[in-house]
């Protein structure tokens, strides 16, 4: 049995000020006691803040990882990076708790005109073990593609991650979409959302913690919170011990092309 | 602009009664008031019933065209049929107005042990083109499986079709999952439940029909009901005009073998 704790902040950040949000994630560091911490999707900067071509040249990155190793905490982070053609990529970065990089993802979908600016990645859900617990991380838009999160599942994945920005009117993203991919995987799932606004962008907030069999094992309102739970991954077998959802697919069957 | 009635009778049936049943479905036709109207799952002679062996070997599905003909309505309806090895499928027909059969789906994904006496189909979903609507069957787990829905969708279809007997405690399928197939498709669904009761399964109702924006055009309590929806096939490009979930898709990026 491996157990584990993951905390996930929900917040309205600053928008373009990323001084103050890697302050606020400094402090939110300082009392996850969690094993891992997730922030919201571009955290570090702001989601719907204008142009980050200038942003994303700053070694967000290294500040980052100086906060995981300061506080001896995992940190799954938000933030731009630089892309090609002179794009940002929609990252999250996956640091230890000695501030080393295990993994940087690249959003893959893109959401509409909002997510048109950036440079989309190439990979399938970046895969971590960390702590003995398999990870996988993706962000907003790719979790709404059932097939993201079953990539994940089906590479071993036993907690998806998923940094997020989900606006109105998209609601029902949050109260069925991700219980389903949890549900439909027999995963952990933290969907950890933003609040508030950014220019017409109005955040819903509601992060959850699911586990494998659909539990909420926690859940936000609207306002600003630091959500924890305990992830035990002995819940993902026994999820899969009554009937299991991977072990029943008939791929033959689907046309997915 | 192509529109039609959908009518969808919740019912406990009557276990093992295919007399009595056949006449319920011979009311719900004369009284339907739509193009097509759908059953749950082996609505003709009941799911958990025991051994099915025998009413399999019964036609039913031409019990059943005569209805659709006597009536002038197309009847998507759950039996039985014979299968491999002695084994019993467990089947739904699409007749049409006229009583001409024009698919027969077997469940694919079978569920622990209530499913396991069954022959399992080795088809993707029926595709049915009619009254100009394109429509794919499927029925009861197959629908928790993202990649049936999405092979339907791919294929083409603006109208998923689920006869389903849904038990305790997966009420979460109703509330979340059926939500998240119309959604993440942009397709209309309708999940056609069982209530009451059969030997030990206590059937939860709650049928639904959805269109794709996710709202509900119609929603069933845990009592006998006969729900109906008008299909609007604009409804399908409308959801998909402000963003499209399959055209969003990377499908170089999914590993979903």
């Amino acid at each position: 049995m491996t157990t584990l704790g993951l905390a996930a902040l929900q917040s309205a950040g600053t928008p373009r000020d990323v001084e103050a949000n890697l302050a606020e994630l400094d402090r939110a560091a300082a009392g996850a006691s969690a094993d891992v911490l997730v922030t919201p999707e571009l955290f570090v900067t702001g989601y719907d803040v204008g142009d980050l071509t200038g942003l994303a040249q700053l070694d967000l990155t290294a500040r980052v990882a100086d906060i995981a190793a300061r506080h001896g905490v995992a940190i799954v982070a938000g933030l731009p990076s630089p892309g090609r053609d002179g794009r940002v990529r929609n990252d999250a970065v996956f640091v230890d708790d000695t501030g080393k990089l295990l993994a940087r993802y690249s959003k893959a979908h893109l959401y509409g005109d909002l997510d048109s600016r950036f440079d989309p990645g190439g990979e399938p859900p970046a895969q971590v073990t960390y702590r003995g617990v398999r990870f996988a991380v993706m962000i907003c838009f790719d979790v709404e593609f059932p097939e993201t999160v079953r990539t994940a599942a089906l590479a071993g994945a036993e907690v998806v991650l998923v940094p997020t920005a989900n606006m109105e009117p998209y609601l029902g993203v949050n109260d069925h979409l991700v219980w389903t991919r949890a549900w439909e995987n027999q995963v952990f799932l933290a969907y950890v959302n933003r609040i508030g606004a950014e220019d017409t962008t109005r955040y819903v907030g509601r992060s959850r913690i699911l586990a494998p069999d659909g539990r909420d094992l926690a859940q936000s309102g609207t306002g600003p919170d630091l959500l924890r739970a305990t992830i035990d991954t002995a819940e993902v077998s026994r999820a899969r011990s009554d009937f299991s959802y991977l072990g029943s697919r008939r791929p033959p069957l689907y046309r997915l092309g």
